[in-house]
């Protein structure tokens, strides 16, 4: 039974967007400043469970999860989509004219760059958390100042929205992944999908070949990215998630990778959250 | 003849720093405060070429700069690796005990991100430029004020370092690429590189079957990534880099991957400046 999870940021926050929408709203969000903390909080079992955003349509992955999850052995047991609307947001009775500060995460600032653009006189300030500044603002009554937030941030906080949808991408979907200790107890059935790791010998051909195993075996691609091994110049890693209609094909899979790849690694088997029209309606390995 | 070189950053910057490293002391660095500014520069004909960092160890490939290669089609016509290391520095006579704030670059920032934990007092600003802020703290002699940024920025800007190498990864290599607004009349024996771009249709197996050609022409895969059509749900796109011995090989694969992948494109030929100890030295495709 699931009661707390963790997230990164406060109340208002996407992340309890998240949490919510993924758990309904009898479970206790436990809040934090960052991702590192919200992961020991789940290692030291003070939490069941830790929402975490991966990938979004500006940054790509957001490695440095990839990381958290890799190094602390955690496993990924569900995901989730959200469309992440920002809405510029400050004390009431004020116009963007009279903005100085923005304070707001880095990726929010980042996916609402071009919208600064015209308005140099704004300084651009990263924080923790979108949502943390909304509630500085409102509990310090701070003018001048605003936020990049959630709808919910500023119907928490009492603020007034300067600008709706101030991101550059207008459908601005975020994937996020529910990470825990352990592997998941769920049927079969609804083993939709994994998030895979592994690592390969300096071969020609050999991510061709691995791929032919998971097409072999029905698996569909739905992302990889190579990366260097930061400590091992010209040996790279592979990230790879695939979605299957069986679970014994990717067992099937499975077991061959590990005898084919160095380091293979199941980050995580779960439930597919795309719904796919067709069972071909994706590119595929 | 390379005469103006457009860098995101100031001089004293690490793009400045890739700029003479791969061209020589004798062109004409022009100083802009982003990407957008300096490709605008190369796309309207006052600079020659831009020097655009494109991947690190942290944040993987730097995706905004890959679409403005693409959006703009220019050509990727060579490549720069640089071990970024980045210290703190200040006005001298002081300690960093003595820092109220920390202004850099947004990645600057994020790579040093681990450092700053033991300093929950300094407030982590971001700023467009990582040796601007040098310059800055010395044009206004801002005390409690400290920048991240290169030897060469300490340097120019007489600012003392506080904190050496304070980024998390010790060998923290960046990869840079120049850009220009065509090919680069360059002899086909000096073309062992090439950056590609190309979607699939939504076949099992398509990546796979692209890569098996990759493979059988000899073509040896550095990097793969996939990513989401902003604006087509259920497409991806792939960012590709190969190298290879022989460029006739690589024509080769070209002509086939442009009849199998949708929107095959060339970002660029170029000479690859990694040297393998073997041919097959290297994870491939």
């Amino acid at each position: 039974m699931i009661k707390n999870v963790a997230i990164q940021g406060i109340l208002g926050s996407f992340h309890h967007i998240v949490s919510e929408q993924y758990y309904g709203k009898h479970i206790n969000v436990q809040e934090f400043l960052s991702f590192d903390a919200a992961v020991d909080s789940l290692v030291t079992g003070k939490s069941d469970a830790v929402v975490m955003a991966l990938e979004n349509s500006i940054a790509g992955s957001i490695l440095p999860n990839y990381a958290l999850i890799d190094n602390n052995n955690l496993q990924i047991t569900g995901e989730h989509y959200l469309d992440i609307q920002h809405h510029l947001m400050a004390l009431p009775n004020q116009t963007i004219n009279d903005i100085e500060e923005v304070y707001s995460h880095p990726m929010a600032l980042l996916q609402c760059k071009k919208f600064f653009k015209a308005y140099p006189h704004i300084k651009l300030i990263e924080d923790k958390d979108t949502a943390e500044v909304a509630q500085r603002i409102n509990n310090q009554q701070l003018k001048k100042v605003a936020a990049i937030a959630s709808d919910l941030a500023a119907k928490l906080f009492n603020l007034e929205i300067l600008a709706r949808s101030i991101q550059t991408i207008s459908h601005n979907e975020t994937r996020f992944v529910i990470v825990k200790l352990n592997k998941k107890n769920i049927e079969d059935r609804e083993i939709t999908k994994a998030s895979l790791k592994f690592e390969l010998d300096h071969k020609r051909g050999s991510l061709a070949t691995v791929l032919n195993v998971m097409s072999d075996c029905k698996l569909n691609l739905t992302k990889i990215q190579s990366l260097p091994k930061i400590e091992t110049p010209w040996k790279y890693a592979f990230f790879v998630d695939v979605t299957f209609a069986d679970v014994t094909h990717f067992n099937k899979a499975a077991a061959l990778l590990d005898i084919m790849a160095e380091n293979f690694k199941i980050l995580g088997t779960y439930k597919n959250a795309r719904v796919f029209k067709t069972e071909t309606h994706d590119w595929e390995s």
